[in-house]
Formats: C-alpha cells, sequence, structure tokens
C-alpha cells in the first residue's frame, strides 16, 4: 500500500482545524503530506511545511502558488485539503476542482448556495471527487444509524430530532472577544452565525443518516447576547422528501452543555437515540420492545460499522479516529479512481459537494423563514 | 395536628389517577377521606368508598348528590379533589367553589380558556382555593430550580428547553385501541393532543421555574401516524413576559423514550439540567465554572427544596412523594384559612387555577398557530 | 378492605425512620396505627402519638406499659414495628413475639447471632411473623432479579458484585461528633460498623436475589479515619450454598459516593446490574447478547416486578413506595392469617428473622476474618 | 521538528496492537516506521513491511536479524517498540537494551519478577529508556488525577477503588476455544490469568495516580468457568507504601461489562471517579462540598492534563489519541537525550521498565496469597 499524496491549504501553526486533518489523514498511514500552503504569512506557511516533512521546493507561500507549482507535476497529489477562512473556499476549491484536483473542503463549501452549485457543477463536470469535512459523520455508528434506516429496521422514518447546542458564546463580557464577535457579525459570517457553524453539523447528520434532503424550512432565530445581529440560539423545522419531519434545536448560550451533538431517529418500528460525547454507544428500541445498548466494536453491527471501527469493543474511540474515517473512505475512492476499478460501495459514504450544496440551501431558507416569522420557505 | 376532611370525586376502582390521589393526600397523614363520589356507576362507587373507610352516608353516587349532601355539613370538607374525566371538571369546580368549597383539580382545568377564566374568576370572588393538579412541580429539584432563579443565581433567564416526550402513541396498530384513539378526536380531547396532554406539564414547569407566563407563541403540529386529525408530535417556541425564551418539544411518538419530561434553563450567569426520570439529581453550571451535581436531600439547597424533601441524601424519592408536596402545601394553606393565620410563604407554590388558564390560553394559541403556518400568536 | 390496626415502638417525632414507617405502612391504605410507644420521653411519646391520631388510652410511655396494656385487648394489634435503638430490639421483639404478636422489627434484629437465634425460634414455635426490615429489598427491579434467576434466565449464578459504600463518614473533623463516634464504638456498635450499618443491606439483596445463604466469608476491615477502633471500610468475599461467589465492597469514607448500594450479578446464561439511586432502571445482558434496559412498570416483566409495581412505566417510583412493599406484604400475609387462608404466594418474599440471622452471622463471621487477617470463616 | 527513527518487532498483520501502535506513534508526526520485524513468518514480516514504507533492507525476517542489521548503523533506531508474545518480551528487550536501544515493551515486560528485575538493572546500568506500555495512564483525566493528588488536593489517599471487569470468557461453550484457552492455562500463561491480562492495567493505574508501591497483597481468586487453572475472577486487597489501601476487583466473566477499567481514589479532602468507557469526564467530589464534573479539554486543569488532550472540550477524544501521549512523552524524552538536554519534566510519566517490575511482583504476591487462603503477602 503506498501512500497517497496529499497537499494542505491552510492550517498553519496554532490552528486547531491542521493538526486534526493530519492526525485523521495519517492515522491510517493512507497520506503522505507533499506539499502544502500552510499559512496566510508565506514565510511561516513554508517553513512549517519543511518542519513537518514537505520538501522545500513543494512548500508554497500560498494556494495560487501552490496550484501554479502543482499543476503540471507528473507525481500529482492526490487529494488537496482546504482549511482556510470559511469566505476563502469557494474559490480554492472552484480553482483546484478546475485545474483537476480531487479536494477535500472544510465546511462551509462556500458562503452561498449559488457557489455551493457551481462547484457542484464543476465537480459533475470533471468527475474530480469534492468531499466537504462533515467529520462527525465518520463515527461507526453514526454510520450503523444509517445502516439501520437504510435496512429498514425503523420502517418509515417519521420523526428526527436533532441538537447541536453549546453554551461557550454565553458570556456577556465576550460579546467584544474578537474570536467571538465576528461570528454574529453578517459582514464576516454571512446570513447565519450558530445554525451555520454549529447547527450544520445536525442537519447533515440527519440527512446523511435517514437518506433524505429537505424540500421545507421553518425557524425561529433568537439573539440572546448583548446586541448581536446573528442568532445564537435557532428552533429549525424541516420537511425532508422521504417523508420525515426534523426538529433541529442549534445554540451557542447554553451553558453547561460542552458539545451538545445529538441525533434521535424515530420510525415506526423503532427508535435511536446517540449522542456525540459518548459516541460509542447507541441506543435501540424496536416497537413495543425493549431499548437495547448497541456498542461500537460489536462484530454483528452493519458492516458499515464494523469497517468504521478500529479498536476492541468497550474502549473508547473518540474523534480523531472517527474523522480519520472520512479520509479512509477518500483514500479507497481515490486508490480506485487511479486503478481505474470500482471502489468499495461502504466507502462511498463521505460528505459531497451535494451536502455542501444542501446545507447552503438550508442556510439561506432557515434565513429567510426566521426573518418573515418563521413562514415555511421551500429549497 | 388534626387530618383536615377530604372528599374525592372520580378515581374509582381501577383508575390509575385515583390511587395516585389518595397515595399523595395520605403519605403525611394530612387528609383523611371523608367523602367520596368516586364511580360513574354509584353503587360501584359507593361501595369502594366505603371499602377506602368513607362513612355509608357520605359515600355518594355522583357529584351532584355529594354537593347536596356536604354543602349543609357543619363538618365541613377542607378540600374536593377532581378527578374526573376532564370534559367534566368546569362544571364540577365551578359548583363545588360556588358552594364554599376549596378544590384542587386534575389537569386541565377546563375545556377551553374562557372557561378557565371563569373558574378564576370564581376563585378570586370567593376567595376559595383552586388548586390545579401539576404534580411534577412538586420535585424538590423542580423546586430548587424556581429558588435558584429567584435568588438570582442564573441572572436574567435567557432560554428554556422543555421537553415531554414519550413512544406509547407511536404504534400504526394501536390507532383504533380505543384508548389511544378518543387522544387524537378532536370531538372528544379538544384543540390539541399530545401538547394538551404530555406537553403542558413541561410548559407549566417552565413558567414555574422561571416564575413568568407566556406572551406569544409560535407552533408547529404534526401528525405522523396513521390518520390523526390532533397533533402526536409539536415544536412550540414561547416568548415570556420577563424576557425568556422557551423552546418546547412534545412528542407520543418518541419510541424509546420513556417519559421524557425535561426541564433546560440558561441565564446569564449559569444553566441548569433537570430530567424527570432522575429527579434526585439537578446539573447546575456556573458561567464559566464547572457542572455540578446537586443531590436532592443536601441540606445547602434552597429552603424551598429542603422542605419538600422527606428521605435522607443518596435515596430515590420519586414522583409519588413529590405529587404528596402539593397535598403539603395545600394542607399548610386550609389550616392557615382554618386559623385565620398567615400561612408559610413556602406554601404557596402549589399550582393554582390561574396556572391552568395560562395552560389552557397556551394550549388554544399554540392550536391557532400551527393552523396558519406558525405565526406567532400573542396571548 | 378494612384497615389492620398496627402498633409502633420508637420512631418518635424528629426521628427519620419513624416517619419512614408510618409513610410506607399508611400509603397503600392497609394499616391503622391504632396503638403506640414512640418515645423514650413518655409524656412527648404520648402526645405525639395523639397527634398521630392514636386513642389517649392507647398512647403509652413504653413498650412494657404498651405490651401489658395491649396483650389482652379482643381488638388486638395485627403488627407491632419496632424502631427503637439496635440494642434494644432483642428484648422488645421476643416480649411481643411470645405475647402473641406479630411483630417487624427494624434491621438489626439482634446485637449477636446466638440472640437472633432465639428470635427465628421463638417465631417457629409460635407460627407468629417476625419480619425484619431490609427495605430496599422491596424495589420491584431488585424483585425482577430474584424472579429472572428462580427462573433460570441467568443460568447457575456464579459470581456477584455488591456494594453499599458511601462518604458522610469521613470527615475527620467528624471524628468527635456524637452522631457519628457512636458507630465506630464496640461498647455501643458490636463487632462491626460499616459492615453492620450499610453493607449489611447490599448482603441481604445478594441473598434475596440469588436465593442462597453464606457459608464462608472472608474479610478484610479497614479504619481509615482518626483512631476510630471499629471499620470505616471493608471489602467481604462470601461464598454461597448454592455455589455463587459474592465480593461486597461497602464503604463510609468513599467521598462522593451519596448512596451507593449496587448489584450485579453474573449467570451462565447473563448479568444483570442494578443500582439504588437510579432504582427504575435494571441493566440485563444475555450471553453473548446485547445489554437491554428494563424498567419498572413495563408490564411484560415478572409477576414479582408488576405487582411491586404501584405507578405508569417511565416515572421514578422511589423507596418509599419500594419500602410500603414490604408493609403490602405483610398486609395479604397478615389477612391470609386472619382468615385462615393461604396467602398470595407472593407476598411472601418480605424479609424475615431467618434473614436477620443470616445477617448476624455473616457480620460475626466477617469480623472474625477480619480480626485473624482474612482467613475463611464458616457460617 | 524531525521524525524520530522507530522500529517495531511483532504487530504484524492482523494483529490489534500492531496497528494501535502505529496509529499512536504516527498521530502526532512523532516517529517514522524505518525498520521492523513483524511476523512469526518471515517473508510475510518483511512484505508488509516494505507496505508499511519502510525500506527493503531494513524489512527483516526476526528479532535477531534486526538487531544485527541495526546494532551497527549511524542512522540508528532511536526507539524500538516489542509487541511480540508475552513470553519473549524478557529476552528480546534484553538484548535490545544490552545493545543501546531505547525499547517501549508491551506489558508484561517479562514472564517473572525476577526476570523484571533484571531489565530494570540493565536500564538502569545503560542508561537506556525502557518504557512499558500501560496505554491507558496516557488519558489525560488519568493524569489530572495524579496531578490532583500531587498538588494535595484530596489530601492524603486513604482508598483506592480499582476494577477492570468484563464479560469476554464468560461462555462455558467457549473454554475450548484455543483463543481463550491459553490464557488459563499456567503452562503459557503463567501464575495468574485475569488479574496479569485485565487486572493488571487497574493496579498501575492506581500506583500511578497515587504514586505509590504496594507492600502487601491479600488476594481471593476463583475460576468460575469449566476447569480453568487460572482465575478468571479475583479480588485484591493492597497495602500501599505511602499508607493508601487499594481494593481492586477484576473479572472475566462479568458478563455486560464491556470494559470495567475505573478508578475511584477517596482521600481525607476529596473523593474522584473516572471510567475508561467514558474517559472524558472525571467526577471531583471535595469532603462536604458538591461534586463536580471535570470536562477534559478544559484550560483550567491541571497542565499535564492540558498537555495531554489535543481536541477541543466537549468532542470525544478516545484511547488511541491517549496512548499516543505515551509516544509524544517518549519523544520528548528521546529528542533530550539526543541533545543532551533536559526533557519537559511533564514527559517523565510514561510508564517504566520499573512500573513493570512492581506488577510482576504484585502478581507473584497474589497468586501467593489465593493460594493460601487470602493471607497478606509482602512485596
Amino acid at each position: 500500500m503506498t501512500r497517497l499524496s496529499w497537499g494542505m491549504i491552510g492550517g498553519g501553526e496554532g490552528s486547531q482545524i491542521g493538526p486534526a486533518h493530519r492526525i485523521s489523514a495519517g492515522l491510517d498511514g493512507h497520506f503522505n503530506l507533499a506539499a502544502a500552503a500552510l499559512d496566510i504569512d508565506p514565510a511561516r506557511g513554508k517553513s512549517f511545511a519543511v518542519e513537518l516533512g514537505v520538501s522545500g521546493d513543494r512548500a508554497y507561500g500560498n494556494w495560487q502558488e501552490m496550484l501554479d507549482g502543482e499543476k503540471g507535476r507528473s507525481d500529482r497529489l492526490d487529494l488537496v485539503t482546504i482549511a482556510t477562512p470559511n469566505s476563502t473556499h469557494y474559490e480554492i476549491a472552484r480553482s483546484f476542482l478546475e485545474a483537476g484536483f480531487n479536494v477535500l473542503c472544510e465546511k462551509p463549501i462556500t458562503m452561498t448556495a449559488k457557489e455551493a452549485e457551481h462547484i457542484v457543477a464543476i465537480a459533475e463536470e470533471t468527475g474530480q471527487i469534492c468531499a466537504v469535512n462533515y467529520g462527525y459523520s465518520g463515527y461507526p455508528l453514526v454510520r450503523q444509524m444509517r445502516a439501520m434506516v437504510a435496512n429498514g429496521d425503523l420502517g418509515k422514518v417519521r420523526l428526527m430530532k436533532a441538537e447541536f447546542a453549546h453554551g461557550f458564546h454565553a458570556d456577556e463580557a465576550d460579546a467584544d472577544n474578537p474570536r467571538v464577535r465576528w461570528r454574529y457579525d453578517p459582514a464576516q459570517a454571512g446570513t447565519s452565525a450558530v445554525f451555520a457553524d454549529a447547527g450544520i453539523h445536525a442537519f447533515h447528520m440527519a440527512c446523511f443518516v435517514a437518506d433524505q434532503s429537505p424540500t421545507e424550512i421553518s425557524a425561529d432565530f433568537a439573539s440572546l447576547v448583548g446586541n448581536r445581529q446573528l442568532e445564537d440560539d435557532a428552533m429549525i423545522n424541516i420537511r425532508m422528501d422521504g417523508g420525515a419531519l426534523c426538529r433541529l434545536w442549534t445554540s451557542a448560550v447554553a451553558v453547561g452543555r460542552m458539545h451538545g451533538l445529538t441525533l434521535q431517529v424515530f420510525g415506526e418500528n423503532g427508535g435511536l437515540s446517540w449522542q456525540q460525547q459518548h459516541p460509542d454507544q447507541l441506543l435501540w428500541t424496536p416497537l413495543n420492545g425493549r431499548t437495547q445498548i448497541l456498542e461500537r466494536g460489536d462484530g454483528t453491527l452493519s458492516e458499515q460499522a464494523v469497517r468504521a471501527s478500529r479498536i476492541a469493543i468497550g474502549h473508547a474511540e473518540g474523534l480523531p479516529v472517527a474523522f480519520a474515517n472520512i479520509y479512509h473512505d477518500l483514500a479507497d475512492v481515490l486508490r480506485a479512481q487511479k486503478n481505474g476499478s470500482t471502489p468499495d460501495p461502504l466507502a462511498l459514504d463521505y460528505p459531497k459537494a451535494t451536502d455542501g450544496l444542501w446545507s447552503m440551501k438550508a442556510i439561506e431558507a432557515a434565513a429567510k423563514s426566521a426573518g418573515s416569522g418563521g413562514t415555511w420557505v421551500g429549497l
């Protein structure tokens, strides 16, 4: 198994997302960091890239240099990860896709649905991979939920309850803290704050698990701290094309909630309940039956869950390993692409540009609905 | 301490609510069942009353007979509990209040807000007590939450998240089960099913804890099983007069949820989280601090919580004891009424006719909002 | 259903155990307090008895007066509860049993195994009931565990893990607090402190659930705070006559543990896990299967559990209700005794003098083993 | 930061422990796999090593070849990991240490205490690093417990309660399964089965957290399934040199327990409780105070915990990341060794040969005690 050749844009020294990608890409040894433009400060970015083992000639000062330097090479990068500030995703993703690179873009894929449509179109035309990093979908038991729905264990999905609530923007004294303030400023953050930033992970997870897409959205946005312009708390109702109704709560003022990403799925024949803080257990209640605790690592789970799990039952596996599953999927698909073979169908569950597009549509619809008193808005 | 004289209407043999009231009223020895009209079948009701220790001449065939027989007695009933079918509450409560009795009525107090307003008016005019049985508000740690809010521990309450979700009406095969069907039939149940039946407890708890009343409601109702006319799942946003926003989810199709009555309260200075299934623990997170587990029975809790707690810390206390706190409060107030003294201020937290009225208004507003696509409706 | 006539010795104003018995005896309306000697102070005891509704002529100054006054009456007490200080249990229980009364004695039944043997012998000779209050055995899910073992669901029980650990005697500054000190003084407490006081409940529960008796005990006792003479922490290994091994930990210095009464039962075909702090859930794992959550109130549980449960599934039921099951059992048996009928076999699970005797034997054996370096001591 | 040069013995294709080491060593990019002898089958081992990126000339057929090939190189391996069957650890570790290599050996370090003493002596003489993989000690909150004890937050540690109980060897039908059987065969497993295999992790954790060593041990071993010769369940009491008492339960027949590694620490001034299955939360109860939930990732924790934590608060981190902390510590120490500088004192908490020695002594003492009816055996 030769390592795939990997490039990275953004995620320099001191960033949180940079090490997360490097841990995940390297965890199984699938990817080797071969080229990088890591920092807004060219010199610092180059030197950090070299420190990470990138050869000097492939350590770039910015993404344009990297595109120029890499596009003509015969030992082409197999994948380029984009982990720059949100507002730059569109241009960078578009440029690399158009130059024939496969891309994994941090979420949000773009700042607008229109831009996201463009990215989807390019990816479709070129046949290149454009993945979007909804990393929580790599958790084995999230994939178990999806597999159980697909397998019909729940019957028709009637209802989903999704949450992503935390309390880290609840301090009024923090209102002018620049690390917090920009998130609630429409000029920098767009039409939505906490839904676009946090709640969208719950949205993606609900769509992913039910394998359904939204058709209509009704939302209530609230700004509960200081004089924030964008919402720091939202309740969103979503009607989906397979008939499911999803109720999604997201908040940044829920003091005491650490990382409240949870999903409950209720169908005709049973219900599921999962929470990110204890990701190795999944509760499953068959209709009129007793609740069972499904443990990650249990060999009788779905093949999707088994494939996504690395360590023995009873051990905590955690997010870095879950996130590595996205890279694992991409490695399988990229190798198949290189070999002209068909990838393992189980590798096709990584989040894609279309998921990024649905997210942008949902954000825009929710903001529109919230702005008009909660009217249902079609997508 | 002489026992107070207590009468009961409804709650005959085989009912669930009857024993609950008798356990709670008798738990501390405050009340002695002296008169009763327990059953729709007069003979059965009389014989069961005698079996419960009521003397033959005060065992009645129906509530009208009981009213006639009791109103002229010198050894008057101190309290009359009404536990008959919902549609009869209004007439019975009104009649007994007008005849000068103190009343504890099962919820809902009436079938409409207009009727509830009438009951409130009579209670105010006569000075009689009219309590409504939101029994979950008797839990010591629910009272602790209210005390902490009142004490300013949370600062201004910004947000509440309330839930009452269960999965016991999720079976399509049960749709024609008469014990389930009537709940979703507007002719029998009124304008709302699961919100009026289950969610209203979460609504009352939120109002009680924050000590605020609703001003505007926006709701989404869904009927997810069979061809039900009334909702079996609802999401309700509530704006309150003290500035709090409450988001309330209620469901009868949440398979796997047993009794999902929970309340989270988020303020400027901290957050609280409580769940009815494990009522003896309350989570409290001061802003920027660590989450603490408050245990029922801890002597350093508020005097409200200490007063409402009977057994040592570390033991499960449970609903019957919580419910007995309502009777305990009423006993204190009734004794003060008899003595012409001032009751213990801590005894005044029992749910009242005005709480019943707010519930009816909220149900009507939510149904109206849900019927018009989620528009905000004022109360 | 006429109420049974009930007498009470000890449990006066200000005691914790007194109200617990009165709540439990009265909860279902089975017993009526007809005679009492409640207090070491005769006048205070009489006046409190009258306040509780006892007629003046049956409010006694001490237990001897009560025995004299009650033994000749035609309207005889059906049951006498003994809730006096431990060292008096033997004499009072013996006297009332010999005079033909049925007795429910607080634990410990006596201060020595020899005395307990005497009580057992008298009860057998007279045919009177002598119950001992291991009240935790009244929890519906404890009875469910026993029923599952009896039903063979676990196969042969191999191992039990029992705990009763709390941290309320951990404060060195409390060492001279008289409410704590006497417990660790052999002159007042006998041969054991925390095992006799707390751990013995876990011991009884293990015996009760497995339906086995101890044959050999090996123990390690530790005194970890100040210069206590008796143990405040103990580990006890118990071999039982049905082949089960029980490992029991008890502690009074486990800071942070509120009321750590737990039981795990491991058999050939599955395992059970229950904890008193959340008594309404029981975990059951069939061998090679998934852990299931059994909920109190589930109608598919054993008839023992269904009979012991009063309120709907999903509600917390708590200790006072569990404890009332002991009184409920006794009421069934006493009524059958009076009628000359056969009692409901399900009512025969209340803890008996023989359970009290096994406890005393276990305490003495454990103390002996601990005193000789952990040698196995036969019972 | 150049990568350190790393060699691996054992852990070939299909092993569980191999990928665990490679994930952990590679997670932060500290180590580069440069040489390997991965398999009992030389050809398979070589080819797998090449697949993992090792150059052909450093892919060896067995450990002796690797020792010969590597010992003379100028680009010497910085660390050699030994992940072969237990009975080979001693010889391989000794040989590599004597040849001047730094070693990380899987536990157990040897099969006897005497051998372990030899390893410790060599490591001391040579000044080489000999680490032993008690990987659970890498969890941030385990290090937090140790830091809190060291900081005096608990005062004197009185008592520890340690457990490692699972139920994966409970199936009688599995008794002849070769993957299970050898563990209970003294010829292959030595003097102890479940204590040596599983419980020893709990033992190490208790010693590590309290920073104390055992002085006396009393143990009860039980063989509960089939005709096993070695114990599948054990209770062990340990007296430690700092005055703490540790009670340790370990089991392989606890059906329903997945991975019951837990530690509770009780001191004069407070208590701690942690469980491996949910490693990101630690309960801390100050004496007479309320229990607090400490979250991994909280910046106010000890510097040891902060250093050991990689991802944001509220996310599950899991074992692979914890395990990587051992490699991270070693990387720091190895770099300091190479530079002649002083390593970060926080990096010195990795488990060492002396820890391996204490484990072997404890296993031998426990087996001896269990064999003589639980007598206390000095170490």
